[in-house]
């Protein structure tokens, strides 16, 4: 029992490794070694655990999805009106790649591994579109289609992370990315609603 | 005369090549082998006109801002309504970045080289800014001040160049960037624009 207690840490301490690794660098320029360096673990133990970099990327994306995927599941069981959770979710998501580097590692490995078993956007952005989906005919304005609607989502949170990635070197001069996400949200949705909502 | 014209093919031929390269796989995996070899030009012959990847990259860079900064030069001489001239100059950085590689490789090196000369978005983004300030009292509902009216464009462009990686490996099936563009701004002008106005 505690032989495994050991196995999963060292486990969780080199995906914890990888993902800063992985956000940093993207894939390619990702080194095993200095993964195995940072989370004190020899490669004898980080190659017993992951035989290759394509199964620690593997694993740095499950840990992204599966956290992303809480958030998604915790906001869209809520029974609030569509729309609201529907932006709810992205400063939700805009919140966790600022403040959790194993979804930003997701985030990014998504980009430059396409062929990966869970892609980042798989986990929030189906959310999204069933919520917009509900919302159109009571809460999006005649003209703002839920389509239309999903594709400046993505856009937002594509030009959030690329925001936290812009101001890596500085993080704390800088306005969080939900803040900054929720402000273009209420520029935007007099635009896309139909009952001039207003964010709280 | 002819010794010049010469030269200035061959380079020219080295810079589409590179930016070819740059655009597809980024600064650090892009091969000046493989820039040479695509551009049916010798090595010997890089390195005399780029000694360095630094130097190719930057004159990768140099023609990106070109071709932008023309464009947004035409637009804000148009003399139309401010908030309508910084929609069409985004636009028309969406067609750039759909249908130019030095506009794309520009858009990606600058941000994996941030110490460039000329960094792609210096040539468009201040043009943008002094247009949303220009429309922010007769133009701009109150509420939708020009700071958040510039975070949102920037990650429309973020979001619209996104867009084009994600499908580049089957660019004829998919809407062009700059129609999808407009079909959000279509979406989201009313949230911002004073006078309810509508893209034509």
């Amino acid at each position: 029992m505690v032989k495994q207690q050991r196995a999963a840490r060292t486990r969780e301490a080199l995906v914890q490794a990888a993902a800063t690794a992985f956000d940093c660098v993207g894939y390619e320029a990702a080194s095993l070694a200095q993964v195995s360096k940072s989370a004190g673990i020899s490669m004898g133990a980080l190659t017993f655990h992951f035989p290759t970099k394509d199964q620690l990327a593997e694993a740095v994306q499950a840990r992204g999805a599966c956290v992303t995927r809480s958030a998604a599941e915790k906001i869209t069981a809520e029974q609030g009106r569509p729309l609201r959770s529907a932006i709810d979710l992205t400063l939700e998501v805009a919140r966790l790649l600022d403040e959790d580097v194993a979804v930003r590692a997701a985030a990014r490995l998504t980009r430059e591994c396409p062929q990966a078993a869970t892609p980042w956007t798989s986990v929030w952005l189906p959310a999204i579109e069933a919520l917009l989906c509900r919302a159109s005919t009571d809460e999006l304005r005649p003209g703002a289609d839920p389509q239309t609607v999903l594709t400046l989502t993505t856009h937002l949170i594509t030009g959030t992370e690329s925001y936290i990635r812009r101001c890596a070197t500085l993080p704390e001069q800088r306005e969080s990315a939900q803040d900054q996400l929720e402000r273009v949200w209420r520029v935007v949705l007099p635009g896309i609603s139909r009952n001039n909502a207003q964010l709280d």
